[in-house]
């Protein structure tokens, strides 16, 4: 058939698989959650928003149209079996890592960043984590359990130290994780974290939380006293300099957004992110 | 890369095309609604409901994973020109028809079935309409215009004939509706339609506003006093003598359908539909 | 103080737990569902809801004023930790049965069940257990998981028997499944349910998805062509002369059911079956 | 200017005031309900609803457009002062008795019938009262105070005699309730009713929860196990051999009805009820 | 009758249409939107939340109830043809401008502007416009067509010269669209606008997806990163030398505001501007 | 039974009640709203949602844990019976003040303030009253009701004294309202207010529509244009020199909040306010 049909993938990253740089893939994991569930619908949210924007970026001056990136749709998780999804995700990411390509990864819930942190350190010496977050998800264990979206943080700073661990925007803890964070040494600030990072590998994970719940009111667990969206974009942009290799926006919960606005904010700027840190910079 | 990623086609639907026997082609038209518009988020919301059901069906005993079936997604429609995206449906029957395949049409509003039919003349010598739905759809205008949601069937009447056209559970219309209906012969019951269909080929519309709109309340046009599901399955069985050579099931609307009941009670027909009219019936 | 206080407990059940002969517990297992998640807000919905109810049954002409019952609240569940969690409710179960209470369990997840019969079988011999549900849940494994929402009355078939096993109202199963539950003879109607279940202890077990979407959209995996809300009491009603030793009610999903008609459909069939099965019949 | 407007009267009653024969009033009550509130936006939301109706009536082959009805909006209430709106809404009675017209008055809570039937014993003789309804709203008092919508049907019977009341359909109530209904006689049957009603001057009260939930969830008190739309318009086809001189449609609760389907209920019952019993018979 | 009713005009717009200066009338235009529709509900929507409103603005110690306002309500506008429904809403202007009324337009989607400002360039010469708004609406044309609420602005630069068109908050646009608008002059700033302005008839149309998608969710294309409202205020605030000549509120999608505060946001900015720009000064 | 499980009680709120130190009460007054109703189920949202939060703010580094807290539920209120209410309410105060505990009230409508403020009289010599809110509440009489939320704050400072009522964020009121509190010397600012109420016990009232509809949609009357979380937090910081003897936090209307967005903020802003003001300082 010769006709024009509409896409479902991310807004412009229908680009052939083999070809492309970069690489969207959903991981709709959405089992420790504790508070609100529903992440598992995330990615296709995000996918259906992005759709409303614009391909272009006025603040970067950059289009996505001329990257090549592929979507290449959810993985297929285990339900109910949290360590079989977590192999799940590692295994998509070993592919992806395997293939060269740039990784964005759309959650499902903050624990994704675990298994793909760990295959990242296999293919990236001295890598740093970044994380953007109200919550800094750095419990011991959470209900007895260690892997948790609520530990995950920790989970990361116990494979890579805690100083290779930048926590950025959090507002919320419990007495002791925030202790076990300042001790750790992961809480951070910009500049300290633009020192701490820079000339190294950059894993970049943002729990969508971080925003304001007026501005994204549909996540798992919203904090109220949040960042605008425009506070988030500055953020993000102060974060140039690093060398970004993969990112993950995390946590959106599509039935707790019934105006579709929390999904239109992950995906404008997941859209601001692929533009700034996109592998090839030619195009600039 | 070899790992499972979930589908976001129809059901089951992921056949290549070229081996498919039936394609489903979604018409996300939304143009002339005059009550509650969103029958463009239709298709997809069946897609994405469908995969709640099982591939199998107790009733008939048959399974649409024995069948091959392809869902080619949406086709792109101009905004804002109705004249110009009926051309565009139409094309996309041109190309199914002329690769001979099953069609199955998901809208979008009912004024798809007048292209759709239009087309299907030129393939089915005596081609029998019958349409399901709550409303005539025979008005001569509405509101100065020919071409409307609430004109479609008289629009088919006019180029099939009144008597080629059979309306079945028709409970709402004007009384100049219903009185040019019963002059031009549709208005209709079961015996009389399986008795003037009979050995012809007959296209199936169905307006989802059948249902009550208590099973179904995300439609453009919701009518109470309506049929139950397994009462629609039940019209739907006495049909099963006909040599049916297509369908559509239209007028679904989304941001009316919170709970997604209407949108899972689409998909469970279209799935007894697919399993009860599919052209080739070695697997029963 | 010297004030009255609105509860929160279930309708009327704020009896003292020593004294009760029935006890309600909140069981808010939220993990393997592989469509919609939820069902961890139910055990309270549903007690919200009932405040909307009359604590007299006109069908019955009994009061729940008149009985003892005690509402214990919802326990606390690890976080994707299937096998701790199920190991909870079984520990739960253990309880109440040592304190020779009358079992009523508010799902959560239809898995729930698996863990109540197994705790069941050690206080009870000769259980049968009697499912009223949409689907036959008969899997033998799930997405490659043996405990599942999709594979729990197999799992309790295992233990039991098939044939100690009776499925009501099953109306979506995969060919495979349907066989099965054929094979081990425990697909049922109501007649072979009395005469098989006649003077031994009966454990029910009431999926919310029984009734008809349009009555109760509100549920992990709605399926269209269900019961009438009356269709299920005349069930329950010829269930009556059985020896039902305790129940259980799962899988609505509160964020699916923004008009409240689930839960309160979930809250009256409670209300009967404990009026119908209450131990003591001293009262009626 | 010369252009033509949409109204936002209820459908087609947009007649002059003065030569009007029917005239309805919304009477926006909402303060004595005990579960949900949001009665006081009904009216305007029936009216919004209607205009998604024809204004024919197959089953009755009348048309609202030959009617006179003019609908005048909804009357301001003094809030938080009940006996106050009472009082208003009586005068409003007043005022549209006294200008002999057939009043339609659009709830607003059940209360709004007390000085509605208060007045028109003022102009009818021997008046019979006839409740369609879920509940017995029969309680001598509510929470100690005796006017409540919970107890409205009970002060009319104080007024009227017990046997001048007749209560259809009520599936709910207290044990004590019950007892005072039946002993008071006020508990009907469809023949009985007619029996009694014959001849004489009928009012007709409509609470919307008579309908099941699934047909119309949007009710403050929404009732499990209830009637079809299609059963109600029987009940209401039964009582036409009747003399109604007026009647009221209650208990609509808006903000618990997002995809408007109670809304529609309510509208095409107006409809009916209007066609059915507007007093001009001529165009029949 | 003498009662009191409650008015469903925009707040205090109940004036007599004869000695009115102002007039508000709805244009609820829905037909070329491309992502969500649901803009014809938006002026009703508009005056039911303004009564949440008092009729005094503290901020300019000005009251609506000392104003001439008459809110005539919505257009009736064919269905599904674009160009006849843009001729109606332009006699609607004819007709108000014939007597001499200030315009007040409530949309519908943006292409509404596009009849207004060319009915206004025939009673007033040199006419500006400023566009305050997210998108540029700048595109020659949008899915091929060129009447679309995504090149609005463009066709009013066509008409006007792109030098007499003032765009402000423009955060969203093609590269192709931004250039074009740089290239014809009309992207500007609150100084530039106001030396542009000063002096001339200034029309003034504001697309609500200008605010921020957190105060603002229910537009038809939301875009991240907007003005809070105090933001606006300041902005129309500086703009008030200005001899605005009318003026319109465009793009809510009242689907898409389940908590009213769209709609509440568009209703008090509105007040503003009529109170800020209200043709008789002497109020003051 | 040796289980644990979960609370509903406000976040760690579950200390027995003689040994607490602090008591929360729920009033669910929802009679004399104007606007939106819902308030009655504000209470038990607020504490539902609060345990999506951490008991521990890092702000203060106080954790709610530390503290002796009861949280008592909601206590019942004789519906439609407005007197009989406030009568109610008052009467929980003169216990919880005869029992010497802090009191902290969950609203419910604003008028609950009057009986609350009322009974305080009695125990604090000099009271201050201090209203965070977007009203200011001052009216005279609202539609001929001396008793409403609309008029709360000038019926107390018809008690206190208006220059012993001090009204800090005030956006919104009538012409006469605004020139009635600047008259009695109420309207304040929070220099002022530090000055006016140091050494003094001050009563605090928190209207949630203080916040800005964008981050709290869900109170009966948004008003546009408020406060961010963080500017609240600021504002209540400011206040931390005061001898706070009590507060409410009201106007929190569930219905109109599907993201829980607005139940998170109020919970959120109970805890701050809690630690901040809770009487025993040794914690800290």
């Amino acid at each position: 058939m010769d006709l024009q049909f509409t896409s479902r993938t991310f807004l412009a990253a229908d680009f052939p698989y083999d070809e492309s740089l970069a690489v969207i893939i959903g991981c709709p994991l959405d089992i420790s959650s504790s508070f609100r569930p529903g992440t598992r619908f995330a990615p296709q949210a995000i996918r259906d928003a992005s759709w409303g924007l614009e391909t272009y970026s006025p603040r970067l001056d950059r289009d996505l149209e001329d990257l090549k990136i592929c979507d290449v749709g959810d993985i297929s998780l285990p339900q109910g079996n949290l360590e079989g999804a977590l192999e799940v995700i590692q295994g998509s990411m070993t592919a992806i890592m395997g293939d060269q390509k740039f990784p964005i990864l759309l959650g499902g819930e903050h624990l994704i960043s675990l298994p793909i942190v760990k295959e990242l350190t296999r293919h990236h010496h001295n890598l740093v984590v970044i994380q953007l977050d109200a919550h800094a998800d750095f419990r011991q264990e959470y209900l007895g359990e260690p892997l948790s979206h609520a530990t995950v943080m920790r989970r990361i700073a116990d494979i890579l130290g805690g100083e290779n661990v930048c926590q950025l925007g959090i507002r919320s803890g419990t007495r002791e994780e925030m202790r076990s964070a300042r001790a750790m040494g992961s809480l951070s600030e910009v500049g300290e974290t633009l020192r701490r990072a820079a000339g190294r590998p950059v894993y970049l994970t943002v729990d969508l939380d971080l925003l304001d719940p007026g501005i994204a009111p549909g996540v798992g667990t919203p904090e109220p006293g949040g960042l605008t969206f425009d506070e988030v974009i500055s953020l993000i942009s102060q974060l140039s300099p690093l060398h970004v290799v993969g990112f993950d926006v995390v946590e959106l919960s599509p039935p707790y957004d019934p105006t579709q606005q929390s999904a239109m904010a992950a995906a404008k700027l997941i859209r601001e992110l692929i533009l700034q840190f996109y592998p090839d910079k030619s195009h600039q």
